[in-house]
């Protein structure tokens, strides 16, 4: 076989009037009383369907093509010609319709042609891709993906897979799964009687990582530009949108870097993957701006157009005191801001991103660089109108002495670190990153309000359907 | 700051005569008696160093410049000049050499400027990438892994993110990881006294991925062209140079396609990496086949250069059983093939890749097309010179009467694939795919010898540290 996709053809790339063949499934069938059918086919390579147009003097006309439905797939031979109708460039002259797969029992089909709502459609995640929403949300993801890697790849970032299973416990193991596989029924036990892990797979306890920046500092301190893009996990109880127990982050780490270079990496990063969106996915955006988000676009160009502002945190401190809004949460220096702090600042006040930075120390984690007050740690969250907090980075803590200083002060073991405290013994770096959440990057460029309808299989508190 | 590359430098993007500032780490420090220090500097963005010429007049030279050590981090201002030496562009005529961080005790630096074994180097993982084999293993599998996005997102395939929690345990839980949040020291039973999972973070047993496939099918099954590039885990307990508990897959899934189809794109896509790896990389490769493999870039070549044989099954036995090959496995129609065998076909008897196909059914998985001789399935594993078999694939099964039968046949209960029957109830389409071990394609285009050596911090049996 070899199938040309209908985008291709859509976009005039196969010559008019001459035959062409395309696959797919039946989005609608309409048949008109002179006698033809007319049949929306896609194949998810983008957004819109290719009309096929079904003459009744086809041999199969009555007793198949009449009986298609939405979800059936069908090879469609015919000629291509220019289409009358508006809204589509191309469509197809039916010479020959095959159907390859009818819909058993279409009044129970869960896809049928209709709206659907979006809870509904969850539940439904092996078929969701096949709606116009589900699709448009896989490709301009998909686009975003590779945006990420094509940008940080130009700008001779590397791509470093970092551990997924990992025997450090280093933001507090309440938040991880464990990863075993010792018999549950029958576990193995030390002459103390707890459970003994040295007769566990690894030799010892093991979770699933909640960041891999600890581990891709030690190459960000050998190639300097690097970068993560891979799943990481928390067990968090929390049924919000904008939480998933499984996700995937993107972690640049930039070796002779202070904050304010890791601050300009995101916001090129974020203009560059959005523009790419823009650029490559017109159609669904379309979607998306009429049926989603009427705002979507203007957000993105937003982005795309500003600087972001770059506040200190005892700056924000004073504007949230000063300003009318009254918050449900009282802001005072030193407490770490909300929700509904943070869209103030973002949507209110500066009405685009913002870099908020240099936090104070004791709402931050070990690592972060203390800054010269002693009181802040040159850490930055980036906050985006419409959605809060995206970006989440810091300067890290290249000095020994005061990273150890740190250590002891959050009742942090030394020796659990030792790996991580070895990058500052030898030859040790100022280094800068941060992380981006990639569902809530995608969930921002589509409108979507529920990190859940942008990952293809949600894993969340009582549940791991498929 | 605003850090320039080593590699950008010594190709010749910056002007000569002019000023530039590196920043990077000491690969070595060679002192002349003229009382002139040369100081290799590499900052990981290529295999070079770059040379910095540092004169004894320098304010810092008897305090800090002969202080330098093998993996002390410098920032180097000076002039670039051309270099009078062999094998290297330019160099830095030093007018400033600031220290940014020494070596802490430098006799036992575990990374000293001298050969360092393999098995040494795994154990001190989070500095092994500042070594020449450790970096240019790192940067071939960026180069790898970006090629492989790049040539899938240009023929349209769309990325999509596969599940690593599983609810599902569709090869047999033997050899999964089991995912948890309960107390182990305290854990829930039911009325029966076994584990209840139902109090489980996702209410049920889950388990980490083995495969995408079943899961990405769905995508397949509605954007025509997709695949997954993720971890997945396999908890055996193999202590061999080819596997690991956790490791990266690439596994792409095509619509309205057959075997032959997802041969011809494995193939192409074998041929567009290792192209890469060749036309990016030629500082890396000139190292790997210098110290590691001298077969490595003619390997690749070979691969790069001839069609893949397309080979049955039933042919390659035939040829095994009357090749005057004396083999540790006896070879007969209806077993699995040996590594020998695999080797024997690739390396010897065709001396190129090969593309074996269409296996007895009874050695291979459930959801592989039956083909119409009854007997054997439309699988197939492409075997490589120097490797054996790197990938594996199959048409996919698309008739429900026949994946049915295959359930029964082997044991397994239709309701555990409700949702991947549902694939072949509504609109149901021939298609085939295959998956790519990510780590032995990254240690076939290296030509090392251990997948643990290809991977940052590699998991196995006993061993998850750092």
């Amino acid at each position: 076989m070899s199938v040309i996709s209908i985008t291709d053809v859509l976009a005039g790339k196969y010559p008019v009037s001459e035959a062409v063949t395309v696959h797919g499934w039946i989005r609608t069938r309409r048949d008109s009383k002179a006698g033809i059918s007319f049949l929306a086919v896609h194949d998810g390579s983008c957004f819109d369907a290719i009309q096929a147009i079904a003459p009744s003097d086809l041999d199969n006309y009555q007793s198949e093509i009449l009986k298609l439905t939405t979800g059936a797939s069908v090879k469609v031979t015919g000629i291509l010609v220019e289409s009358p109708g508006q809204g589509q460039s191309f469509e197809i002259q039916a010479t020959k319709v095959e159907i390859l797969g009818l819909v058993d029992d279409p009044d129970t089909y869960p896809m049928a042609a209709k709206r659907h709502s979006i809870e509904f459609l969850r539940e439904q995640a092996h078929l969701r891709a096949r709606t116009n929403m589900g699709g448009a949300v896989a490709r301009v993801r998909n686009t975003l993906a590779q945006a990420v890697h094509r940008f940080l790849h130009s700008k001779g970032y590397f791509w470093i897979s970092t551990p997924l299973i990992t025997g450090s416990d280093c933001e507090g193991a309440g938040e991880m799964f464990r990863v075993s596989t010792l018999d549950m029924e029958n576990l193995p036990r030390t002459d103390k009687g707890n459970v003994d892990y040295a007769k566990d797979f690894f030799g010892k306890e093991t979770f699933l990582t909640v960041s891999g920046q600890l581990n891709v500092e030690t190459y960000a301190c050998a190639l300097s530009k690097v970068y993560t893009f891979g799943p990481t996990f928390r067990a968090e109880n929390s049924n919000t949108t904008r939480h998933l127990a499984e996700f995937w982050m993107i972690e640049p780490e930039i070796a002779f870097a202070d904050l304010s270079d890791a601050a300009d990496l995101a916001e090129e990063m974020l203009k560059y993957v959005f523009q790419a969106v823009l650029d490559e996915r017109s159609d669904d955006m379309n979607f998306f701006q009429q049926r989603i988000d009427k705002t979507v676009i203007d957000r993105m160009n937003s982005v795309i157009n500003n600087d972001f502002v770059r506040l200190d945190y005892t700056d924000a401190i004073t504007i949230l005191e000063n300003c009318d809004k009254k918050f449900e949460n009282k802001v005072a220096w030193g407490v770490d801001l909300n929700s509904e702090h943070e869209r103030y600042l973002a949507e209110e006040h500066f009405n685009g991103p913002v870099v908020l930075q240099n936090y104070p120390k004791d709402i931050k984690s070990f690592y972060m660089r203390l800054n010269d007050d002693g009181k802040t740690v040159a850490a930055m969250d980036i906050l985006a109108p419409g959605i809060g907090e995206i970006i989440g980075g810091s300067q890290r803590e290249e000095r020994l002495d005061v990273l150890d200083a740190r250590l002891a002060e959050m009742n942090l073991n030394q020796d659990d670190y030792s790996w991580y405290r070895d990058l500052r013994r030898y030859g040790t770096v100022p280094h800068s990153g941060f992380g981006l959440g990639f569902e809530r990057l995608v969930a921002y460029a589509t409108g979507m309000q529920n990190v859940r309808d942008v990952i293809p299989f949600p894993r969340t508190p009582n549940n791991a359907a498929f």
